[in-house]
């Protein structure tokens, strides 16, 4: 097996999921290099995960001969113009979502990196998690008929901080993102109408830096199903994460994952464990399977699982739905051009 | 305690089980009289329910003097002119959903209702379902905070005749009706705007006669709430009827009821029931209990708690669901006049 | 149909249910006489329920020639003397359990019965209810493989009056008999050794009583299967009614039934309901049930579904039960005499 | 954070579990040497996690100056012979269970372990499993209050190899005893008596061999406390590996752990995933979690979590089981000596 040679830009919390996943758990791949401006931390991490090569500059990780890919988590503004400069030095991209929050900015990158001929995956890790891809086998087994109905649940325990709000592109394209990815991936089918209501309901801090912070949007597929989204930046009992798909032939719904499975009978009740705290939490292993599905596509040249196309077709969505909210009706999503 | 004095209009399913839980299981309510076209099977009926007095014509006992009250439970298109014609007779109404498919009838017939001094309760027997009625208490009593999003799935296990279709006034004046009633009822607010997306996925003819057979509605709550229900006229695994809300304090969720809780573990998976078959079944309790409310209220002289107002509310949100459909755009309910 | 003609025996709290579900809720029954020592209290039930005939003394209802069959609810220490009244009025007789606590009796009263040809049947209701039933059916059907290992986890909210405890003859002959009766019922088979731990860990006024309040009890049956019995008069979340079968080819598992299945969802915990509060509760339709079962048997000439010999199969049990706790070994089961 | 050191005796299923998490899971731990018979698998092993030094001779391991401690994995028949070795050679143990089938030998080597100084922890995993350790400390933490009944379930999805039944010392020490180790875990208590039925119901070729393939056993416990342990070497439906505590405020239930928490609703039913399969699937989490608990207890100098007087209690209560059966009675456990 022919190892696969990483160079991991950006080492906050992502970066350093994905590091540690690359070194310990996906077979096959090394991280040889590291770029982080937070010289200190960066170095440190380096050296407790024994990767080799550190620098503050990300050009300098492009530079090496000992790298065949890279994977991009540095801050979302910068992911456009890593990918190109990663694109023109040759090197294979796994990159966090989204590629930008312009539509414009995100189809010159992915032509720049078709052109270039690297391969590309997004993170959309969500598309691995236990749950969601058990469904999403259920619907292409065909033991669900043909899908009509279609329910995302998706709310996160706590607003991010106002600064991170303002920089976010949005509740649509920094959270909702996700759920229009995984409404694309579950029904196989591509979204033709979004209907979107927006509302300020959490902290009027977040209206007043022009976002929403709950949201329920209802998508029209093509293929005849109708999807509900309902999002919301707080939930008093964690992080809720749920998936339902009701079928001609029958339904499959995933509830959340907790830590334990044990029910505590008290006076007056039964209790069971609430879902687990964030996404770290929930979604651990799916990071951990993007990452051994992209070492493996790449290996066996087979279909990277999710593809910039997938990132793109998610990103107009979210445009749709800004624009469904402003003017109070359903908006087209445009098709590719 | 004062027995109340009840004639049954109509002994077909549901005025049979309104009769024989009248008799049976309404402490202080006795059925003296009762009125069905189909002679034979009536007149059978009340002798095994002990009801003294039977005819073919309603409107002998309507003139009875020992009748109190009336049960309607006769075809949708009699509700009006039976509500009149008991009102003009001064017997107070129990009447099944719709009033009536217009909105104009059920204005007028509310407008003699009034007039005439009768009391009257709808038909929304969900209201009394065990599970819902714990959310609504759940809302009240404010540990869920602020309620911010609703979840309503109602699925039927099959489609009613073509022949009912086509006289049922379609599926938001028909089926869709209970939970527009429910979404008031658990938000307790008035709903300002519709959003509907209606299709045909079940069976063709039910498009071709006019209506959908499944659809997916956002309703959005003058209290800022936003509601989803998500009907089907099909449902493979039979009837599903839940309820989700979502506050700021917490959630709660109302499943779907089963003949047992017994689990099965057999090779390769874990079994359990699937929900009740449909609306006798699950709502039986309902029944009796919305009955029980009706009489009790009555006696003590309270507040019914389902007015014809509740009904009219329910049929002018289905009114603006048909425009939105039509018209593909959120219409606003218009607001009583 | 032929009406059959019930006379009922005691009309304390149980004997309440059956007088109303024979009168309201069983086809082709009615309740034509009763007997009650609390004069005020019977007769007034009797006026509610329009039974036409009431007495302070049982025997007036045992000559009367509108009565079929007797219904026994007068205390257990009347049980054998009332049955043997009864038959010996050529009346079929329905009784509460046990038929009496001694063995010797038991036998004598049975012998009676049979020789008279009047039909019993004993109220062990709790083959009637519906989750144990379903488990009885899946094994009986065979899709459970062989019987292995039994759980019966049978767990009363709090204990009964000291009062009462002196007179029940004690925990296996008062609580644990209806879970012998259960696992004969489930496993088909005859029990052959006992081994039972009794403790006192609730009240110390039980155990000055000469009364456990708490027993695990394990039963050898016939056919190999195991059945662990698990008892306690006191459960802080209320009536803890279980069964759990292990299979060759699978296991089956009834929980407890709840008011309402809605979970709620706050901060740290998933809450949903607790079990039904106690037996009135938890086996009201197996009362109503037993009753039906009886009358159609009795009208269909078809074997009653709980004979004596079931009554006396358990008492067996519940004797050696005893024995093994005074004598720390398993006891054989005596085999029928 | 000093690192630990460890050497690791037999490659084998568990072997390359330890050694590898000990290697990426475990901080601040490193394996620098491992023994094992298999030449050619148990190099490439070494080779492929990079673990320094590799032999067939066990003694080679223990002779190092860079192992500090060894993680003994061989068969059965050879953990106390290395044990003592390890003890002599002044290395920490960590060994899997049992340390030996024989009582004497048992306590033994426990000796020789005493007097060398060096500190051992057994493998008894299943404490680490976060569902038990979650009711351990619910129990604790006294929400549950007096703990009175506590019920264990462990089946095996399939019987091992006759060739295995016949050296694992039987069902009792082989299978049981992880579930004796457990009931004094979670009671806090030490077992006073015990009574076992055990029976062969899944293969005769079990019998043949001497030993039980299906166990139900009762431990009295000095708190008062009663647990019931029920074993199968085959489960139709998968591991079951289920615990339940009865305390006199409440009760706790462990339920089985499952790969999603997807529910399919089909026509007739509801259907959700079988256990996780076998203990590798289950428990894989305890085994990183008992390693990092040994090593985190070795550096701070604190008392370890499962201790050689824990084997010999569990060994103890496996004799009496076997007694138990073969006298049909119940039979007291040793008191240390």
């Amino acid at each position: 097996m022919t190892t696969l040679r990483f160079g991991v830009l950006g080492l906050g919390r992502i970066g350093r999921i994905h590091s540690e996943n690359l070194m310990r758990a996906v077979p096959g791949a090394v991280v040889t290099a590291a770029a982080e401006p937070d010289e200190e931390n960066g170095r440190a991490w380096c050296r407790a995960l024994d990767i080799g090569f550190f620098t503050t500059n990300p050009s300098e990780v492009l530079e090496r001969d000992d790298v065949d890919a890279v994977v991009i988590c540095s801050p979302t503004d910068t992911h456009a113009s890593l990918m190109q400069a990663a694109a023109a030095a040759g090197k294979h991209i796994f990159c966090e979502k989204p590629i930008s929050l312009s539509l414009e900015e995100t189809k010159g990158t992915l032509e720049a990196v078709e052109r270039s001929g690297v391969r590309l995956q997004l993170g959309f890790n969500r598309r691995f998690d236990h749950n969601f891809s058990k469904i999403r086998q259920l619907v292409q087994s065909g033991s669900l008929g043909q899908v009509e109905q279609v329910t995302i649940t998706s709310r996160d325990p706590e607003p991010p901080p106002i600064s991170y709000v303002k920089v976010s592109g949005g509740i649509f394209r920094d959270m909702s993102i996700h759920d229009f990815d995984m409404a694309r991936y579950i029904t196989g089918s591509e979204v033709d109408w979004v209907y979107a209501v927006g509302s300020c309901m959490v902290d009027p801090a977040i209206g007043e830096a022009g976002d929403y912070d709950s949201a329920v949007i209802t998508l029209q597929c093509r293929s005849g199903a109708v999807v509900v989204i309902q999002n919301s930046r707080r939930s008093a009992y964690g992080y809720d994460q749920r998936l339902e798909v009701f079928g001609s032939e029958g339904s499959a719904e995933a509830g959340n994952d907790t830590a334990t499975n044990v029910q505590v009978r008290t006076e007056g009740q039964v209790a069971s464990d609430p879902p687990l705290y964030f996404f770290l939490e929930r979604y651990m292993d799916s990071f951990t399977d993007e990452m051994k599905a992209f070492a493996e596509a790449m290996r066996e040249d087979k279909e990277l699982p999710v593809s910039g196309q997938d990132g793109l077709a998610a990103l107009r969505i979210a445009e749709a739905a800004l624009q469904s909210v402003a003017e109070k009706r359903p908006v087209a999503v445009k098709a590719d051009d």
